[in-house]
């Protein structure tokens, strides 16, 4: 009566989605599932708000339960088992019960590999001393609360500024913890570009957040009965550390079992979530994906993409095509009240995969400014600069940041263009948005480009710029704006003057035009490109230029 | 020097667009603006918000100024300007001066008609009385204002329950004045379907707003020094009386020029916005467009839309070959803490239009239950059930709204189906999404009617089966839920004991299952299914069921 016997390895984000999904697609399946951890299908996703106090009690976190799976689904699930082999050529898993340490096999028709991803613990000193800690399953979460409970921990170090990092200094302040944020490379969240995350800094400071950038840490140390951290020359006292310096695909499994394994380093699967055995199937973060915008293989340790692949992996198994078509990316964080989100490609990514771009800043309040709390959003735009193609959004700002990453990310994944932004028709009432949305916005500005209306400049050309070839910058907005900051070297022609003024510019010359945010020298250089001068505009303005010059470091 | 000369009816959305975008593409073109009023580029959506003291003070609501545009943008702008003929033959606009009251002619070679669109007062007894108000323009706004300020109004009526009439209600209750709505309808805001718009009653409620349903207006007439509004078999005394019963297109210049007006009443144009006089063209809430869902002309007043059209009739006379791809009616509107939206069909237009359709509902949190906050989402999709094509969405809930409509409507835009909602790859961080966003709950209930995987009943259906071929309503939920609450002849099996108690259940008759929301009556109709129960799922569970019920002024 058993029509097959599905092993499923790992129980949180994918295993227990495809063990739910399998269930509905046969309810004669045997279904087992085998979770090394104590819990099933927890949020991983709010752990650092379990330890900075934002979510309580525990178990809010634990999304279902085993009995919950046998209830509704008749699925048995055995958590503190590890699957510690796989026999392919019988089709056997070795198990073992980390409660009593006994042994045992179990059979299987298809095996699906959902092991997760495991914390990069850096090859330093002084990891594994009391009071360092890892955070990925709710355990860790627990051993993180009791410890800085216990102590009172009066001063931690995170190390890491990716999104977990970030997440955990800003549930750390909350808990009135001084934290030195240490990172490696030369900005947080790198999944970023540089001048995105700026708006950050300036919230960290004020939460008094020492922030280390450009600092691998070098050694953790006992220190007075608590510990210090080694880094960017300093030695920071603390009484916690906090590694979040990343994850690494958990493919131990997977690779003694003589699975493919792929340069990236996650498991190789096909578009229905097949490994290189046939019989076997992996979900989530332990496997390799294709990436939606280049074709390349990517890896995007994420739990909605791991619920999609999920489902492809079940519905392949009960004989179905449903595919995974690929990931974007799409990821959002917050800390602050800042909120930074992406999909697609960023520019960096695109220079590293050698992906021919175009990008355009804009600057849009979030809704209609005449309706009080209007918040500006950052929209960075990377485009294909023949057909328009979208290619990757960032979008940093303090309210209705995740809106528009995903509007972008549904027209990314229809393979829309610039000009399907300007044409997006998107709810408007005062307090959502705007006649022009701040989506309309950033297509108008990319489309400007695509259609020759306007040429871009960017404000790190000007750094690069030899002077002998060098553009004069012109500021476009009133003197008292020129007045209160402006770039080295700019002169001031408001744009309201500017038609009445242009004997005073040179025509030997290219024009490189500013305003605020990008709107005004839009104007501007329609005017001066009308009347035959060479001119370009310096892509988000004043705005745009005050986060690029904050994102080097030697500032 | 002059390369043409574009004369420009109405300065508010789509002429101002339209007068500033001219520029852009055209240094040398001569462009005046004629605007009736007293204002250009003013902030219409902003009315209700002005009188409610929300926004002030009132120069918030000035998007630009003639002196702006004039700085800016070389346009000359005339306001208190009315052009009363359109001497095509001639091509020449006559103008009069309404504060002067001297009249002139102006020539044009292309004129760009924006006249928007004038408030519908109903013709009943009354309502020209002195506190009786329709509300477009910002002087309209001021002599509410002024009125309210004055008289110390305490009690006022509001005909007519669509946007503006929702949002005037909830203004006058933060005015703390006491507000009766009155709507010929027997829903409020017509515009979406009857049971989406449920979750408003207890909000109003609340707010000890009186609601009249079914209730024209029959006049208006004079009461102890104040008012009194007869609707609904009822006399209720006022101070003031709001009428919101919408509008209409000002076509009255288009159509005494002979230009062809269309069955609803707006002015005719191609793609290009060109009214059948190819050097005459019309913007704005003037004129009809194609619904991009159905193909067939439609109306839809809304600025976001205005905005499109002005670009593209600027492009046109430039000589480009931009074209208005048509409208989604995308539109939201919030009032007491709910928002509902919508984009494409609504079932009520997907009849009155003859479009074949499936329905399906589902309701989501907002973001992760596990992250303090999270508020329901209900989601109604229409899409085309032989290729599951989306054609329409409608959201309501507390917040989120609007993102998961905007959405959808990109969705929508590049020809989408529920299997692409299915696959977005949204953004999720606790704070604004799950693993399995709205979007992608509402596509997988979709879908799995389109994959036949679950078929789909309607409560509406239940009060229209004959007794004899009446389905046994099974309940999944558990005993206490279905306790505090359940449909009626409704039989109780929880999800978690339906696999051992299938024996009481009839094989010689149709199971309708049901629970809080469609998540447990989808599992238990898939058990069901596959166990050779003819099964189908009551889409949206008790919550539909509720919102259903509430919907019937019989109840």
């Amino acid at each position: 009566m058993v029509s097959r016997r599905v092993v499923i390895v790992g129980g949180v984000a994918g295993g227990a989605s495809c063990a739910a999904r399998l269930r509905r697609l046969d309810e004669n399946a045997e279904i087992f599932v085998f979770e090394r951890g104590g819990f099933v299908s927890f949020a991983n996703c709010g752990l650092p708000y379990y330890i900075g106090g934002v979510i309580a009690p525990r178990e809010r976190l634990i999304v279902a339960s085993p009995e919950r799976f046998r209830d509704y689904f008749n699925i048995e699930i055995r958590v503190h088992h590890e699957v510690t082999k796989i026999d392919r050529e019988n089709r056997i898993v070795h198990v073992r019960n980390c409660q009593t340490g006994t042994s045992f096999t179990r059979p299987y028709d298809n095996l699906v590999l959902s092991p997760g991803a495991r914390p990069i613990v850096p090859n330093v000193p002084g990891v594994d001393l009391p009071g360092v800690f890892t955070l990925r399953l709710l355990e860790d979460a627990e051993r993180i609360y009791r410890w800085l409970e216990d102590r009172q921990v009066t001063r931690a170090v995170v190390v890491g500024a990716g999104y977990i990092g970030l997440e955990m200094v800003e549930n750390l302040v909350h808990r009135n913890i001084a934290v030195t944020l240490v990172e490696a490379a030369n900005q947080i969240l790198p999944g970023f570009d540089g001048e995105m995350v700026v708006p950050f800094y300036d919230k960290l400071a004020a939460h008094e957040v020492e922030i280390l950038l450009g600092s691998p840490l070098c050694a953790i140390e006992p220190h007075n009965s608590q510990l210090a951290v080694v880094a960017g020359g300093k030695r920071i006292p603390c009484g916690a550390v906090i590694l979040c310096v990343g994850v690494r695909p958990e493919v131990t499994l997977a690779e003694n079992a003589g699975l493919e394994i792929g340069e990236l380093g996650g498991i190789r699967v096909d578009e229905q979530m097949r490994t290189t055995d046939p019989s076997i199937f992996a979900v989530g973060d332990a496997v390799e994906v294709k990436d939606l915008v280049t074709g390349k293989w990517t890896w995007v340790p994420l739990a909605g993409v791991a619920s999609r692949q999920a489902r492809v992996a079940a519905d392949a198994i009960c004989g179905r095509l449903s595919q995974f078509r690929g990931a974007l990316g799409t990821a959002i964080v917050t800390a602050f009240g800042v909120t930074i989100a992406k999909t697609g490609l960023t520019e960096k990514a695109a220079q590293r995969d050698g992906v021919r771009y175009q990008k355009s800043y804009s600057h849009s309040p979030h809704h209609a400014t005449y309706y009080p709390g209007a918040k500006s959003i950052a929209i960075k735009l990377l485009f294909d600069p023949q057909d328009g193609r979208i290619l990757g959004a960032q979008a940093v700002g303090e309210t209705g940041v995740d809106k528009r990453i995903d509007i972008i990310a549904m027209a990314i994944q229809k393979g829309g263009t610039i000009f399907d932004l300007e044409e997006a028709e998107l709810c408007y009432a005062p307090q959502f948005g705007s006649a022009r949305d701040p989506i309309n916005i950033a297509g108008f500005v990319a489309g400007n480009v695509c259609r020759g209306d306007a040429d871009l400049a960017y404000w790190e050309d000007l750094d690069h710029k030899p002077q002998a070839d060098a553009p004069l910058v012109v500021d476009v907005r009133t003197p008292g704006e020129h007045a209160a900051g402006a770039p080295p070297r700019a002169i001031n022609i408001p744009l309201g003057e500017l038609r009445s003024r242009l004997h005073e510019l040179p025509t030997d010359r290219e024009l490189w035009v500013h305003c605020g945010i990008g709107q005004r020298a839009y104007y501007a250089a329609r005017i001066l490109k009308q009347k035959g001068f060479r001119v370009k505009n310096l892509s988000g303005g004043y705005v745009t230029y005050r986060m690029y010059r904050r994102s080097k470091p030697a500032d």
